[in-house]
Order: C-alpha cells, then structure tokens, then sequence
C-alpha cells in the first residue's frame, strides 16, 4: 500500500485493483445492477422452493429451471463483458512483453469453459 | 376424482394427480430432498450477491456461477429422471393408444431442449 | 427368450430389437431423415475447413460452429424423443415389475446429462 | 501490409489483417492445428451417419453426438483464446480513446452468448 514501486497491484490483480477507487469508471460502476439481477434470481429459487413444496407440476418446475439458469448465465455473460473490457485491456496496455496479458487470457479462457462445461 | 376437498387433481395430468396423496411411492418421496437442494442454491446466489458487494475478482465469481447453474442443471435432471419414471411411465399404460403417451413425451421432449439452450 | 409370443427382444433391448424389421413404425421410418441432417451437419464441418483455410475472421467461424452445435443438439434431441416414445415405452409396458423401466429412465437420463454438459 | 499481392489485409479487421502474413506468431501457426481438430470432427460425423445407418442402439449414438459437440466447443474455445490474445489485444493497443477495443469486446461477448446458447 505505502511502496513506491507497486502502486496499483500491491492488494489485488491489476484489474481487481483498477476496479475498486475509480468511481463510475470502472466495476463499481455496475455493481448495483449486478446485485439487482442476482436479488431477482435469488427470488426465482425461492419461487422453485415453494413450486416444489405445493406439488406443481414438475415440467412447469423445470420451465422456471430453465429460466433461472438463464438469468445465472446471462450475468455470467455480463460480468465477463466487463473483465474483458477492463481488465484484459490493462493487461494488454501493461509493458511487459504480454506476460500480465497472456495470464490474462489464459485465466479468461478458462473460466468462459467452464460456463460452456454446465 | 368426486370427492369435494380436492378439486385440483381431477382435471391434472395422471402424473400430476398421482403426485400426491401417495406417500412413499411418488414425487413426495424426494420433496425433502428437493428442497435441500434448492435452499443450497439459494445460499449459493446470496454468496454471489456477497462476491459482488465485496468487490472479489470476477473470475472467481464466474467460477461461482458456473457451479450454481451446474446445480440448478444437476437439480433440473433429476426431477426430470423422476418425471420420466413415473410420468411418462403411466402415460404410456393408460389405455388409450398411446395418445397420452405422445402428448407426456412431446411435453418432456420441449422441457429437455429448453435445459439445452440454455 | 424362446417363447413364442415375445420375438422381438431375443437378439437386443426391446427398444432395439423392434426398431429392425418393424418396417414403417419403429426407428427406420426416421432414418432417413437422420441421414439428411447429419449429411447437413458434415457440410457444415467442411465449411468450417473451408473458412479456416481462408483466414476467414474468427467471429465470423465462431457463428458458424455455433450453428454446427446447434445442429447436432437438435439432432440429438430428435433421437431422444424417438426413443422416449418407443424404447421407455415398450420398457413401461415390459411386465417385470418395473425393471426394465427403471435400467431404461437410467440409461436416458445419464445421456440426457451427457448432453447437457456439453 | 504495403505489398501488392496482398490486397485483402488492408481493409479486414486489425486481427484479421495481423493474422497473415505474421508466420508462426499469429493465427496460421494454429491453422494445421484447427483443420486436424476440424478433420477428425468431421470424421465423427460420417461415424454418425454409419452408426445410424446400421441402426445402432439410440442411446449409443447420443453419446456419440455428445462427445462430437465436445469436440466441437473445444474448437471453438480455442479459436476464442486466439482471438482473445491477438485481435481483442491489438484493439486495445489501438490509440482512439477505446472505440476499437469497444467494439471488439462486443463482439467477442455476443460470439460467447451465441455459444452458450447452444
């Protein structure tokens, strides 16, 4: 925190960091949407509780399923927009012969597989 | 079927009906179970509102998404499994030719594709 | 399996068995329509050959296979219904006490969850 | 990028243009890699065609299709990364306040959405 040489990446990836104290700019920007969409999916599971507890019929159940995982990969989708936007484009901007970017990817990569993988 | 206190099960699908009063032998049987799967969900998305809120790394909360929605997907096949042996299964005994029967699969075949899309 | 009233599921699962020689009712009526989509699916394969070796814009090969998956999903589900009407069923009617249903919902159920984790 | 015989780069996407002539560094050192994967997948297909032809047990051909759509998102994920490293990259690089990486990213998320939508 109080090094000269590593302002930015002392408490977190570079990204993370960028993303914390930057006002509008950056993930905090869209933190309340993002909790908005995950209160309504709270909500959906709930709403799956008491199909399940009142004996709905288990197709409708599934349909409400379907949706709620929707919704889960829709803001899965929306929130690696978002990496990709800021923190992969940092990476990229970084001086350092793509090393920060290359983990970037790689890391970036792999988390779009196991979205693919569910 | 003519009695006064459950209205709701004379005109349901045989499956839907049978899910009832049966004890042991239908849908009630996993209800419990269901439901333990579903409130571990819903712990699941207030952990994701929790990530959000403290700023964690987004590709640790997309790894987080990938495992609620294979959980929502895991829960979605076995209700599904129970529809297919008990649904499905008196469907194709009702003595009818096979007119229920097609109209049980068409409607789970639907409920199948609609997991796949997503 | 030498009875006379039961030939059909001497030589494989009932479902299997009756979708030889059945002529118009079982499997073989769709076959064909299997192969179409399938002949559809390895052009498209080869199409996807085709752009790689021009260099063709990768999100523009990104569409393109995402239409293949689409197609071989489609594929599949169109199996699965054709199997849920005709093998599950023959299994729901077996009178074995259930038996045969139970191995056969299984066995859909676990290539269900095969192609959901794809 | 200034030779005749090279008319098509120059007006194709940054990455698009980069991944010519570039030798081993950019998209055509994968390029052998894509057909083999390409290839083999193809020859899944025609497998395919000749299990159903030879009416092999449905569920059989399902696990089949399921590994061809494996294969299929594999491919493409490794086709994502690339253009993830070199296209979404060199955008960033671009100096026009961001528009190019904007675009860019829009268009990688909308590819991603497309194939988790299958």
């Amino acid at each position: 925190m109080t090094t000269i040489d590593t302002p930015s990446t002392d408490t977190a990836p570079a990204c993370h960091g960028s993303a914390h104290g930057d006002g509008p700019h950056g993930y905090s920007g869209d933190k309340e949407a993002h909790l908005k969409r995950l209160r309504r999916i709270e909500g959906q599971i709930r709403g799956l509780q008491r199909m399940v507890d009142e004996d709905v019929y288990c197709i409708d159940i599934l349909t409400q399923v379907s949706a709620s995982t929707k919704a889960l990969q829709s803001f899965a989708l929306s929130l690696l927009e978002e990496h990709l936007r800021h923190c992969v484009a940092a990476a990229a901007a970084a001086e350092d012969g793509g090393e920060e970017l290359n983990a970037k990817v790689t890391e970036a990569s792999a988390a779009i597989a196991r979205l693919l993988r569910t």
